[in-house]
């Protein structure tokens, strides 16, 4: 325990000594970015100019303008397309769902439920969907039940785990009935699937999201409901009730479109062929502003290389911010640029992703080898000052992950504090005004710190 | 440097194996408020049936049977008012103020500010106070031009230091000018002030709060006006345009009254004459529902003590909530606590304070002895896991100096994230709505936790 105290008193006194000179640059930084940052700008105009923008639909078109220019008046030596295949899926109207049962008297009642279709999900034709609804609490109970799920609208109610104090273990755990529920559930005939939505939030708003069939199995409607809803429908379910749910939603793909990774790039001045990548996704659900998902990644990595810029600061490797296409329905625009890094044999020393929200930062995530996390952890003090207390070891963000893989570069992601993501996640009111500026400066400043001593010092 | 990387090894790893008792204890702490916590419920009941409670006003008293009534719910042995003198400040009316200018053409402008006069200042009388504005930045300036000030209304126009990381910092040099800004301006001859809200938020919310007046010069009217008046004001006499402003309030004191102190304890087992004291204050400002300001505090504390008595926990050492009076314009509760503790001989081991709003919890402030601050820090690793990642040395809260002052006792307070924090204090949009439930309730673990572990081991 001695040794305990020493050291945290190490530590604690090297928060002050530590990397003297980095540490007044991280503060030139920091100033740069919480007194003229561009940021909170930039995502006001993504968002009330463009708005929704999942691929395929109008608003990728203009987020990519927006992208290309917000990155040119931020000051990238070269900014560029990089195009690839995506998906093109829509929603077709507004859908609309209800439930019907028995109340006082034995008259039917009817309430209308709040939902959004899962992405990627079929539509039901104009007439909806009308089936018995079934409530499965998990998959074990599916297994158990599955003689009863012929003919049925299933209801996954799998709330989110209010232990867990990152909400996104709670997500990793649920979003399971989003992303494989639908096809679990035609495996044993049922027609349509209602979910909770991925969220533990106070509201009733739905949370849309991606789902993914099975292709061996019919491919059968999908659709999230509000907290508030849920609740009410299991507890009917739960007293027995019996309930009919109705579900109309004219989702459908469209044929593939071409998309595009917006990049711009300041060049390295020692190493000009080593590339450190910064970036978030451009696209967003058609239902909303994307102002968190992932608006706020693409401004905080405009801003690493603005407020660098700004300070006179040349990076000695290829600094390059991606606006990754696609990634909430396919992912395209992160594999594009990894395959094609591959085939030029680019070499790429680090790519750091935020798609967690603009939040308060609370630290990194990392995926490097052992060796790397050692030396990055050196660093960890110098993020004191700004919020960020932990470097962990994780897998990156979605979108660097195929770089990850394919070029065993490291990559990291920006981790805000996770309570308020997913009260907004997917849902209507991931909204401009849902973000806080200096919530989302710290964001920009710490990914910048990040960046610059990467730059600096290599992995 | 080595030496400091085997000991961020051995601080991560410690992580792991410390206290593992304490561990599990305090993970069966974080169970219980994550799952089954009244903190949230408790506080929509304040801020919705009670809503504002300012010292003398019915909402005070409303507000201590809410108390009384919460804590005997919540699982408390005793409950008990203490009386204390108070004083009676009322805004008397709604606050009214403008500004006008020659506009383009040499035509009047009316525009109207929105306003809220600061808490304690006198009124304008009902024809309101009307004069040229004159904008100072700081005293300095104000020193400066002291010879224009007579027969005009000062505005000062002093914003949030961008650079502070922590918002408190911020507050704490900004909020000069609120609290004797009037007196030093009516020292040279100053009508009326009209001051910039103690926020960066991006709104216009105006936020009140105390001012004080120097007892040996002129009682002037002042009011704070919310930031894009503050700017719009300043711009137009940064133009050198001539403006005339209004102000009306009918604010005045009442003759002072008797609140309470609400205290609810659990009594120690071993040292029952021995206190531990958690708590927060029950009075808010007249214009808002006092929702992160200071009902979360308040329902922090009593979820501390509902929270160990629901999972069998027995303290010690007597467990204390304490719900003070007056902490926005007389801090009299504070004092009377410390008070009757000083007079009865009461021995307080420690006192923790939660008076920085509902939001994530970051750390805690402690003012304690050395030899205390040494000892705590031990049991900073067991924090990790809930986002409490430091424990600073400090002041503690407003509400338990005085018990720090006068009886030498440890004191504390916690410190959640500062972002959001003066983007509603003492404003109208300091609301329930503004309070989200997981924030609130990790900040009531982690108080649970360091008051379980001060019970245990003492400090």
């Amino acid at each position: 325990m001695v040794k305990f105290v020493s050291c945290l008193i190490l530590l604690f006194s090297l928060r002050a000594v530590a990397q003297k000179e980095d540490s007044v640059f991280i503060r030139k930084i920091a100033d740069e970015v919480l007194m003229n940052s561009q940021a909170y700008r930039n995502l006001e105009v993504l968002c009330k100019t463009v708005g929704a923008r999942l691929a395929g639909s109008p608003g990728m078109y203009k987020a990519e303008d927006w992208g290309m220019n917000t990155l040119k008046t931020a000051g990238a030596d070269k900014v560029y397309l990089q195009a690839c295949s995506v998906p093109h899926w829509v929603r077709g109207g507004k859908d609309e769902a209800s439930i019907s049962y028995p109340g006082k008297g034995g008259k039917q009642v009817k309430n209308a439920l709040d939902v959004l279709a899962l992405g990627n999900s079929v539509g039901t034709g104009k007439n909806g969907s009308r089936a018995p609804v079934i409530l499965i609490n998990n998959f074990e109970e599916l297994e158990q039940r599955k003689d009863e799920v012929k003919g049925t609208s299933v209801f996954y109610n799998h709330p989110f785990n209010p232990r867990y104090v990152q909400q996104g273990k709670a997500y990793g755990e649920s979003g399971l009935y989003r992303r494989s529920g639908p096809s679990r559930a035609a495996r044993y005939g049922a027609l349509a699937v209602f979910t909770r939505s991925l969220s533990s939030s106070s509201d009733n708003n739905p949370h849309t999201g991606s789902t993914s069939y099975d292709t061996t199995l019919p491919k059968i409607p999908a659709a999230a409901m509000g907290l508030k809803d849920a609740d009410t429908l299991a507890r009917l379910l739960k007293e027995g009730k019996k309930v009919e749910g109705y579900l109309k939603t004219m989702a459908h793909f469209l044929p593939d479109t071409i998309g595009h990774n917006v990049i711009g790039e300041l060049t390295g001045s020692e190493f000009p062929d080593e590339f450190i990548t910064v970036g978030g996704h451009l696209d967003s659900w058609d239902a909303a502003e994307g102002a968190h998902d992932d608006g706020a990644g693409c401004v905080h990595s405009i801003e690493v290389l603005r407020a660098l810029k700004a300070i006179g600061y040349r990076p000695k490797r290829t600094l390059r911010v991606v606006l990754f296409s696609n990634e909430e329905n396919g992912l395209r625009g992160g594999n594009k640029y990894a395959d094609e890094a591959k085939s030029k044999n680019e070499k790429h020393v680090f790519a750091l992703e935020s798609d967690n929200g603009g939040f308060q930062p609370r630290g990194f995530e990392l995926g490097m080898t052992p060796a790397q996390m050692s030396k990055a952890r050196l660093w960890l003090p110098l993020f004191f000052p700004y919020g960020v207390y932990e470097f962990i070891q994780g897998g990156g963000g979605a979108d660097v992950s195929p770089l990850g893989r394919t070029m065993k570069t490291a990559i990291g992601e920006l981790r805000p504090d996770s309570q308020h993501y997913f009260d907004v996640h997917h849902a209507r009111n991931d909204v401009f005004e849902n973000v806080q500026r200096r919530e989302l400066e710290l964001g920009a400043l710490n990914m910048a710190a990040l960046i610059y001593l990467v730059d600096k010092y290599g992995l």
